[in-house]
């Protein structure tokens, strides 16, 4: 099989122009197959704000009400997804921006309703693997936005990481797939006090009992969650890493084992 | 050669829920391969005045400066496109949102300042004629957002009437093309205070004779140039008309002769 790398970017980086212009050149030099998944979270409640509609985050996830529905397609959907799609032609990358409603791409369920409602959320049912396979096949560099849709017409929010993890588990069966996660730390860290303490390799008994003890906490968790889950799916490699070192080779890389 | 159908809508038709509901179902019954082309200049101007950004039209075009080039680019690029997308998508349409940044679809020149700087607008340069009919004989609908991109990493605003017109004359090299401007009138009018006054067809030296006369004035002016220049450039067919006589072979019919 041919080899695909799947970067999942968010945070600051995918948000400040410069940090942007050099992880698109580092992006553009990764040899063969790739995808690139980003987030804006942060734009999108810079943006809610000067609008004044409340941001309200449950879990470190946002509640979509019909008015942030608006916010969040505007934000990834048009100003960053566009942003990076005309950044990465102009360094010769022939980048195609999408949410999972193009092309069917990827079809959610809105988010039941248990203690809380999330709103316009979307939970990844299936990913469209032809099509997808087929653009990359033609030299295409598939750029997602965190957006799925429900099939009836309406598009849904999706955390990008999820995003990222559900495109690199579909597309596994396809190519040998390297999955990297990309954000402000180095890797996974022992100390969170210590951007140096990073682990270079971690196995599912080991995430469980640093997680036991409180060394991984807070975001880390569903993060790692996830990339234990594209490993079990048969995703080559998962790695995550800071979007400095990208193709360094650094960063914690998860072991299924 | 195949038939295409370009179908350009924009004005209130596509920003208005219910309207936009019939014009996507009698655009998803239109047979054969099809494009839709949208605007979205109320919406625009509408979320511009929510951030206190002043709109600034010089000759019915948007003076765009950073500032809204972030808002047309997210009105535009993400609001309005992924909305079409979505619905079309529950209407078993495999739409895909394009912007001319996205494989590279259309390329523009940002417009040389002579009297007015009208700021990140783009005049069309090339399209992408193999990546767009490649698409479409894949059985996918490209939905054109009103933006193209310098090929230097920048989005750039241009008119939707002349990304339909530019689609049209670079696509009649492969497709036998119809073009369909839909507006809120039922096609050129005789008499502006007479909605019924439609002229059903007409030619170049009929335009100008209207137009010296001051019949034919204003927004319809820049429509008919487009319209002509169209047919000149092997276009088959271009008809202006309303959203809600699509298919209906009503309108004003533009005659080549």
């Amino acid at each position: 099989m041919n080899r695909l790398t799947i970067i999942k970017v968010g945070g600051k980086i995918v948000e400040e122009e410069q940090s942007l212009q050099q992880l698109l050149k580092d992006f553009s030099q990764i040899e063969g197959y790739k995808i690139l998944v980003h987030g804006g979270g942060r734009s999108a409640t810079k943006l809610a704000e000067r609008l004044g509609i409340e941001s309200r985050m449950v879990n470190g996830r946002r509640i979509t009400d019909p008015q942030m529905l608006e916010v969040v397609t505007m934000v990834y959907g048009g100003l960053v997804n566009k942003n990076i799609v005309a950044k990465l032609q102009s360094l010769g990358i022939n980048a195609l921006g999408l949410t999972g409603a193009d092309m069917n791409m990827m079809l959610s369920d809105k988010r039941p309703v248990k203690d809380i409602d999330y709103g316009y959320v979307g939970d990844v049912k299936k990913v469209n693997i032809d099509i997808l396979s087929s653009l990359i096949q033609q030299g295409i560099i598939p750029v997602l936005a965190p957006l799925t849709h429900d099939g009836l017409g309406n598009m849904l929010n999706t955390n990008a990481d999820t995003i990222a993890g559900e495109t690199a588990k579909a597309l596994a069966q396809v190519f040998d797939v390297s999955l990297i996660y990309c954000f402000e730390k180095k890797g996974v860290l022992m100390n969170e006090n210590d951007d140096d303490s990073v682990i270079p390799q971690i196995n599912k008994p080991e995430f469980e009992r640093l997680s036991g003890l409180g060394v991984i906490q807070g975001g880390m968790i569903p993060k790692l969650d996830n990339a234990f889950n594209s490993i079990d799916a048969g995703v080559k490699e998962v790695i995550i890493t800071s979007a400095a070192e990208l193709g360094k080779n650094t960063g914690t890389r998860i072991d299924g084992k």
